[in-house]
């Protein structure tokens, strides 16, 4: 049998994904500094490893034969999903990963030193070699799925999506937020008149943040039998579903930034501990792809955790944790204030959820130009200032470090990235619209601190689903409509757009 | 190059290796409990492929190659480690390492469940099966290296350890102590008529005893910067000489236990940060046995860490972690009155440093038998029995919970492995002896808390010298001549034998 034999090789890659999961975290918050080098032996020696069994042209023949096997339906579609990552795994020839590896390894290193000098004169020949490649890569991606070369670089993140059905979405989602952007900073203003900011009582202990941050995540259902809460200096979710590694980092002047960070980070876990235990070795029993995944996480961060429904839940555990007079005289509209406050800046990731998207389609829209080669890497200060100009109405033309050097993401040669995070803001606002219809009372059941009825919906519908389908077909079935920018629309209209 | 080839082999099996103990260290520290099953899994596969590299065919011819190549000395030494860890590997036939694991497996979950209950003789069948296997590995042993059936098991653990040598260290040993138990205790009850034992002001909080612990680590050499101390069940040492993973456990009636277990551990991992970095993948640049790896832990646990010099530096650092009442009225002798309490007892693990070495003899002589075939395993109880009464002078015979049941090691198959114990604690006042010549005022630095020069000879004679010479060889060169009781003899006369 092939898909026997395909079985017990997902077994074995699993093996190794799952050393480098957990060597990851390890290395983010238990490693001891001077380990690292020899972590970083393991871990490319290990990933090569990976890399040479995944390749391995028995597997195409495994496919081949499997295909025309007696199989089961999860088994057929997890044919398809093993094919997928074949494919991904083998449309590049081994001398180009190696020249890729070599040029973006360089230029992220080059980017960590002169980001911090704003030197973009310097940092540009490294990052037009970059692009370079990556336009090779298009090319070679574009050649083995038949896709567009931009649509095979996004495919890679979300299988499925295409600029064909993005483009439309984001410029009505641009649209409105240019217009809608001015409407909520003034409606902020007139709110901020009569509910001036309140001050904090800091400072916040370690210790009772951690506690406030467990008690959050477990009020929100994060399995603490399959999973735990470590500190690293840069957040994030990692791990295995069996054990999923979420970290934080905690400042003790205030508590809110660690706070909403552990509800973003149980976001992603949800998903990876909802998945599919019995086939959680082949591809298609893996989360689906990155804009579903930021979808999970900003579910929890902002259909849930950025509402006044969640607060009246929320805000008795902070005095539990923090003390009665942690924030003295607040209510939930002060932490409204906070959580949700708006304003125009220049760095993505520190943007709030009215202006981010258009950080990202600036990205988007530049990116294609970039790998399509209608727009050269010495033009992208220029090309950049001007969207930054028309979207947000901020200049960045004289400081490239807090403009097109801000992000890892090109240094690295990941292109194709940035759009997921806005489907995954509409795709959650989406998603909470159909949750909405069949559960009618899900503000209430935040009010009360119970959040499996709306678990169980999203366990169904998204969780539970894993790779079975394309992301495109996946938020048609999870919400009965393809991607539908009026849902996130209508989200920041009713948070942000009435005073 | 054949050399670059195993050179190259080496740093694959040195990664999964990292894999393995690191993961085996997350396990016991930080591991979600629900993560298990799938960590096994992981664990199981990275297993299985290093196996699988590890015995490759292909290494032979390497090996064979390797040997007429024109190598530098230290790469001529690593290939005749290459080739005994080869043979150790390919010994075995397939079809008889898996049923050996299947037995012991089932053996090991059955001593758990019975041992508790005392239930030898529903345990026996299983025991049986397991001494049936082992007989079956001494044979094959022997015939791969060319040693007696016992010697090829005790080579596994401590290359070179051979009975005809120790036979005599330990009837010499034994002989020594049957008589030597009752001066200690007779010593010891006038002591303590003069000064009784004191009492402790307990709780002592984890966080402090942490904290002192850390000071005790930090002062006998551990480099923090290439290694850490958490929690576990079971304290061990593990993790990689890059970053060596120690713990420890807390009990809050008393601190002394958890003290002195940390400095057991940090002798264990003095010895793998001391370990040549540069060829850390080469089974040469490994610690040589298990033998000289107890004669480290040891070194710090017996020569330094229950000594009289070694407190008038450590008392200091008790009161500055636990505060100055932790111990009130306490000074160094009633510090020595507890650490260095002597008593017969039942249990092997729970044993001071003069009853142990005759829980091992006592193991290591019935073990010889049992894998000879001169002894059965229906007859262990009364052979147990026969030799506690005679050496310690206490009876287990209704007690095998307390007797031949207390050990996982012959549930488990691990015949051979306990002479390494007091092996290592001869060797270890052995290299006591022998430093003592070269720094006459070693006593001088402990008291000033100063383990330098200790630890620099200590460098130069063992842990620099990884697994360049057999355990015998590295004996004799690290302290001029070979194994030799008297100076264990002499140590313990030293601390016990005087009023």
């Amino acid at each position: 049998m092939s898909f026997a034999k395909l079985d017990a090789a997902s077994r074995k890659l699993e093996a190794l994904e799952h050393a480098l999961s957990i060597l990851g975290a390890d290395e983010a918050t238990h490693m001891a500094v001077g380990g690292g080098e020899k972590r970083a032996e393991a871990m490319a020696e290990l990933a090569g490893m990976h890399h040479q069994q995944a390749t391995a042209p028995v597997i195409a023949d495994w496919i081949d034969a499997a295909k025309s096997e007696d199989l089961e339906p999860d088994q057929r579609l997890a044919v398809g999903e093993f094919e997928r990552d074949y494919v991904n795994a083998t449309c590049l020839p081994t001398e180009f990963v190696q020249r890729r590896t070599t040029a973006t390894m360089r230029s992220e290193q080059l980017w960590r030193d002169l980001r911090a000098k704003g030197d973009w004169d310097s940092f540009l020949p490294a990052l037009e070699g970059v692009i370079a490649l990556v336009r090779e890569e298009a090319g070679l991606r574009a050649e083995a799925t038949g896709l567009a070369p931009y649509d095979a670089l996004m495919d890679q993140y979300d299988p499925g999506n295409r600029t064909a059905d993005i483009d439309g979405v984001f410029a009505d989602l641009k649209a409105f937020l240019t217009d809608f952007v001015p409407v909520a900073l003034d409606v902020q203003d007139q709110r901020l008149a009569r509910r001036p900011r309140k001050t904090l009582n800091a400072p916040y202990p370690i210790e009772k943040q951690r506690e406030l941050g467990l008690a959050a995540m477990r009020a929100v259902g994060f399995d603490f039998t399959h999973g735990s809460l470590a500190v690293s200096h840069h957040p994030f979710c990692g791990g295995v579903p069996s054990d999923v590694r979420m970290t934080t980092r905690y400042r003790t002047d205030e508590f809110l930034s660690s706070l909403m960070g552990v509800l973003h980070e149980t976001g992603h876990a949800l998903y990876e501990q909802g998945l599919p235990k019995s086939w959680s070795h082949w591809p298609l029993g893996k989360a689906r792809g990155m804009g579903m995944h930021e979808s999970q996480s900003l579910f929890v961060e902002m259909q849930i955790a950025r509402s006044g429904a969640f607060w009246e839940f929320m805000l008795p555990l902070v005095h539990q944790h923090l003390g009665e007079d942690a924030i003295p005289g607040w209510d939930i509209a002060d932490i409204l204030n906070e959580v949700n406050f708006v304003e125009r800046g220049y760095i993505r990731v520190d943007a709030d959820e009215v202006t981010y998207p258009l950080h990202v389609i600036l990205r988007y829209e530049l990116e294609q130009e970039l790998v399509s080669g209608k727009l050269e890497a010495s033009q992208i200060p220029e090309a950049w200032d001007a969207k930054m100009t028309e979207y947000l109405g901020i200049s960045t033309i004289n400081d490239p470090k807090d403009g097109p050097m801000q992000d890892v993401h090109w240094p690295g040669g990941a292109f194709g990235y940035f759009p997921s995070y806005t489907l995954g803001a509409m795709i959650a606002a989406q998603l909470g619209t159909a949750m909405r219809k069949d559960l009618p009372d899900m503000d209430e059941q935040m009010r009360a601190g119970d959040f499996s009825a709306i678990n169980q919906w999203r366990g169904d519908k998204v969780w539970s689903q894993a790779s079975r389908f394309s992301t495109p077909e996946l938020i048609t079935r999870a919400t009965g409509e393809p991607l539908n920018a009026d849902h996130f629309k209508a989200h920041l209209r009713k948070r942000y757009g009435q005073a």
